[in-house]
């Protein structure tokens, strides 16, 4: 169950809208690296972990909350920064040229669709996708997941802040980028509280999987080289579980062939 | 550069056709957690990584090419269990009943739009995208993302695994989880060579991110509670950077608003 | 800014776990009718709604968060649908037909993609797309796109209510289907606060419209028919500003045509 | 059954091209507030219309096939956009500068791909989607779509028509704007013909919902207010059926949960 | 400009409705492959076809609009599966099993959306995407893609019939295979019309493409063959200006690299 | 089973690095017409064609191998377009215009989500599509589905060969046009070694289909004009099966409707 209060979770101020800059805002917003995704993200698995890993659940409905006000804070950026232009930018907007070149640099469609407001889409006005959202029912698999979310969301954020001068947006991006240091931070730490989380899943039977190629690095150069001694051609595995060794071929299976399919599919070039 | 032969990376066989399996195997070529998904990402990955990094470019460009030949395997998987069918299944099939039953549990597609053969789609039939595709130009993100992308496609393997009695199909699966378990170590392993990528990108300058929220655990309940001793609420962060902290509210800015849009995009309800 | 507690809004229990209908419940989560849709709406609407109409914008944000807490409610109902088999069940699963069996009429990704949890797509798998928000920057425009939202909503629910005979799943579509009536009138309530919303956008000049065919029904039957004396040929408009006539015929243009591209877009069929 | 003749229904011309122009004129096309949608969504509806409903399938039929007619102009309005360049300013397009400039501000698709025409896809490019078309088997909740579809249009055409000074341009647009306000009128109109359409569905048996929470607004204020007597918290409601009151909590169902999944989906973190 | 008729352009016809056909045949309605691609192709190619090329323009005009009644013609055939059971079968229906049953096989979204009846879906309720639609500005190419989409589109039709014993839906089918015939060949008729189009753009300068690698099989077998003297590797290139080679090998051009990007990115694993 | 060398197929310089046109380049890669399209393509078709067509499964394997080394050369150009300005243009880019300029042109997630890299994506940031690819099930459409795919590719590169003066960049381009002319002509070649491949599929028994219509032009205008002896309404068929002739008219098939839907839909606008 949700609530909200109309204050920000955190101040946004922009001194000089750009609306070029609102533009790349959204894929902060509806973008696959964005805040729309991270917030589903947590909140699709806290809905799917049960009740024996209560502390997991309750983790990710905390920052899922969190997140929904860090969509509303972007949003509010957007329209500062399509709006907030002072009286004579828009008198020199009301000229053709002016809003044309304007336009040429914007979204369209957060004039066109939306009346100067944020939308649910990344940069280039693609819709958010609900298959951005990675909620497996696996408690490590989704961790790494939320790890992952927030590196390329702290990355983006990082982005943008060297794209704008504004010393108000600036201030907004260094507090989201701290929130992602942070949520990085603690989803390594709920890692941590796992046991032997690697390989995911780690429920399953490691004996049942084939034994002869868990730990082999397999060449696939045409040519094949010598075994480079690197970090993942030998020595032990991060998982514990192994020791990495080399193989200069792929195992082959036999010439990759179709069986013929039913007539009624009409394949046949010429069938008499 | 690429160079193929006609033979299989590993030997695929089915006993038992089985439809139904046919179509949960598409999940495994082209849905999110999907091998079309990891061979692209890694080929985007490595084109974008620069000359100094060649040790990863190549590592890579080295696992992206076996993985298209897990995409040959899967493909060679669902025809075999769609066309494999004895001549008296197929009798069978030709009387309507059978047919229409057949069809309720297949995707239609893979016979009607592809006369009983794999396609670039998942199991519900939605077609692979390329945003499922991580390259973020950031190596310590996409290190991650492939940890994540390896972790859920081992998940589905073994998910499919439990789903089919077939020893052929159960040996292949067999084989793949194998390769997960390889390509989870190899990337973490990767990780382990990059100095303190944590928070990525390691590269922002820490001290310009805000001091005073990148390491707190905010509470969004609407009754905070005390500090519940988490490994998230207490204790040095996995970055080793920074001491987890508890905040019972979030911080607030102001009331949240919008200014007024200009005129001509007509947002008023009832302008005179 | 929002906040939680780890309370549903509103009981959901379920007593015959059904997971074909687990399937159909999607609909409601990541439909284009479903609550994903209306709460991300009505936030983007409130985001965009400037101070002057700050009544408007509190009616828009108490609701969307309302609509969140029924997202949480049908992802509860999925899981319980899909998980909470009996024990009898879950070994009759064990035996490779049934499981079979189950998995034809359900959603392969609720499992492969999701272990038995619920999902931001639709009844087919289609992922949820920020496409199907309709915040325009217009409050007139925005408040129909609200009832029919909520109708196509109710809609929904009330076949799904249909569907089920189990009495938790009853009693939580016939809570939701309240909750959409009351929708309905309070976005019906605020058009009627509106002066004159129609023509949407209400504020555009009418004059300045084309005055010949702004209320004339023009048949485009190939052999057009007398006046059919329809309450939408004659009499008084909805909008009060004018009265409908009927034109047999479309006013037409002149020869439809398209000049030459450029020759550097190669567009000739056969260029000397 | 359809058929066309080679004149356009209202007379397009353009006096100073402008590929801008052309690009947002797309959003008029393939958007979700554009023609394509609304031509399909009425045939769509027809088709669904039952025999007894046969005046409401013959309004659809009839509005459906003019918005062909309006693809047809708008198509045009592009290609005229794009292509009616001046020869002078072919010669400067021919020039490196000049081209990379007129690209920058637009569509690269509709030169590289349509070779300068026009594309079933949106001012961002983003292809035409069938689920943009609601037509929902229920007259009312149609009409209310309908009425939506219109004004979103009728809003976007507006939002074109300060776009341009071009006379043709504004013509045309002026055009569809009053097409588009007959529209509005029309299916109002239809919903006026309708007994008590509201709620939508009208003929699920109202009894049946939930008779607590119907007419009920129910704050998600974290600290909830007193009733702030609006016209949506007290007085009859709109459908004429309740009351309006006010709740200052919502009513809450037990801890939100999920159950535990199936061993063989391996949701566990650490299971022995 | 259009028009319509309330007759079918054909007459559909269905003895003992299946919902599970009418599934399929979305496929034929939404699909890649179906009747909403063909119409729009050819409108959009019709569209782009300078005054020049006039009888190009009308006989793609005249096919789509053949094509929009073909829409219409499964859109009834699709209620009419969905709809026309017998009481008895209703009567089925309304028992529990029995509607979950017929649930199973079928599109869950044509009833609870759209409440039995057809939608701009395929066959897996993927809805239909404006990139389907290829009007490439060159005739040429258009052409090819003609026939190809009318290939792929009576093979659909072929495999439809074969799923089919209701005399209505086969008379239906023969119907539309038949007009697929007559597409294919107008469309190959069309391309006859045309002086030389392959290479398709013929008007591209050949001269001006690498003249070492355009007519020439390039092995890229690992272990590369001898010239297999097969009709694509020796003798005539159809286009009538080139003669087929055969190389064993790629050309070659260099180590594969990227340039550094600037450190704004970020992209370094760990900076100083 | 797929090798690879970390060497290009053929060279790629960039000497004047353009952003411009590193964003249209994508449309190469991930668009309609790129080459991830065609490379997936020849793959999926490959892995359906059975045993007794092993030559043409080589034939597509061979060219399939080609096009993922042409998806790395055009990564390769877009990073080099991306990166590679020289270190007095990143001091400008460095100042807020001038990067503001830049971004206005370019692609913003080029450089927002891939740090100045490739994605598998189009010009306008569509991601890539599973639907593009078509792998029908039958050789013959399967060959036209190539020619076509080629025309429209060597279409698309033509025209950026036309928007870049870099000779580097045109280099490249020579090459991949020429790779298409001849990719074109062995489809074609292909098409000639299959006996009477029209109508596709050709295996459908003709006399099957309805004999009335299967050669008939019809005339779909509104005042339907005299026979025009044109290519495609009198003669003989390009498939040497039929003679065309002309229809001024649809057939027509009774009027079209739609039966009552089950009152369990709610779809009655009034139900008493």
């Amino acid at each position: 169950m949700f609530f909200h209060e109309p204050e920000l979770q955190y101040e946004v101020t922009v001194e000089e809208p750009d609306p070029q800059f609102a533009k790349e805002l959204q894929q902060a917003i509806g973008g696959v690296e964005g805040e729309m995704r991270v917030a589903l993200q947590y909140l699709f698995q806290a809905w799917a972990t049960p009740a024996e890993h209560e502390e997991y659940r309750k983790l990710l409905m905390e920052t899922a909350t969190e997140e929904l006000g860090h969509i509303e804070m972007l949003a509010t950026a957007v329209t500062k920064n399509l709006r907030n232009a002072s009286e004579s930018e828009r008198e020199d907007a009301a000229q053709d040229d002016a809003m044309r070149m304007m336009m040429a640099g914007q979204s369209p469609r957060q004039i066109l669709s939306a009346g100067e407001s944020a939308m649910p889409v990344d940069s280039n006005g693609f819709p958010f996708n609900g298959n951005y959202v990675a909620a497996s029912g696996n408690l490590a698999a989704d961790m790494y997941a939320n790890v992952m979310a927030e590196s390329t969301g702290r990355l983006l954020a990082t982005r943008l802040w060297e794209r704008t001068d504004d010393p108000g947006m600036k201030d907004m991006l260094e507090y989201l980028i701290a929130r992602d240091t942070m949520h990085q931070n603690q989803w390594l730490a709920a890692l941590e509280t796992l046991e032997d989380p690697v390989p995911v899943p780690a429920s399953f039977q490691q004996e049942q999987e084939n034994q002869e190629f868990n730990y082999a690095f397999m060449s696939t150069r045409r040519d094949p080289p010598e075994d480079p001694d690197l970090p993942w051609t030998q020595g032990d595995a991060p998982d514990g579980s192994g020791e990495f060794s080399f193989l200069d071929e792929q195992p082959g299976g036999g010439t990759a062939s179709a069986p013929s399919p039913d007539p009624s599919v009409y394949d046949e070039p010429n069938r008499e």
